[in-house]
């Protein structure tokens, strides 16, 4: 943990530090990368999972619409920039050892590229694991396929 | 993607698959771990992030205690076992492309080692970065140090 993470276990409720010394001190993986947790704000809903860098990151605080950094592709990735399925950011929060973010954002239509509304919909239930909801929309329309 | 996730993409609603075949199938990291998202199951407040390997994802599922890998310990960790915090499992799943858990769970006091109900306090606002809670417990309590 850094130091400034550490320090910042001790603070009184509502106490502030400038938003440049906590971003520097954010625990970046190996590839410059942070998991960041997108929810549902007014539902809880857990949404979905998936990495930002600190472009990524400043390019969300800075908008308030939600840019992760696609793995896959290599690239920022504005969140429904192709199928329309924006997340608009309410607010965000670190962890208290820096290394993760939880976002809480109002998401357009379903969050999930198969087009459900969460990615979580593999239960794991005693000896099976079950499919717990069926997409809202076709992924197909979604991606401009069909 | 594995074929397996990407073949449960089109599954239908409530239609299963035998639990050993998507533990298989899981996207473990090169550490051989995958992030775990432990939410309270009833608020739906997200408690905390941390990591699982196979061993400690399948002895949550066998227990219903939850159970991380700890990777600065480089041990399995028994949530609570030092603090007595610990998380009963309620259900776990998988994303779409099994590579994130989200874990709900009922949390015993507080999940953060700071004392706080959550670890998600560090609320990036504007230009500053605000503590957004308080411990419920003095850690030295958590860990009988007092």
């Amino acid at each position: 943990m850094t130091d400034t993470f550490k320090r910042l276990e001790g603070a009184e409720r509502d106490s502030r530090r400038p938003l440049g010394e906590i971003l520097d001190a954010i625990r970046f993986n190996d590839d410059g990368l942070i998991p960041a947790i997108a929810q549902q704000h007014d539902s809880g809903e857990v949404l979905m999972m998936a990495w930002m860098n600190r472009e990524s990151l400043e390019e969300t605080l800075a908008t308030s619409q939600v840019c992760y950094w696609s793995r896959s592709r290599g690239k920022l990735w504005r969140k429904g920039e192709s199928s329309g399925q924006q997340q608009r950011l309410k607010s965000a929060a670190l962890d208290c050892d820096g290394d993760t973010l939880l976002l809480q954002v109002e998401q357009t239509g379903p969050a999930c590229h198969t087009g459900r509304r969460s990615c979580f919909y593999v239960v794991l239930e005693g000896e099976q694991a079950r499919i717990a909801s069926a997409p809202l929309i076709d992924p197909a329309a979604l991606y401009g396929q069909s």
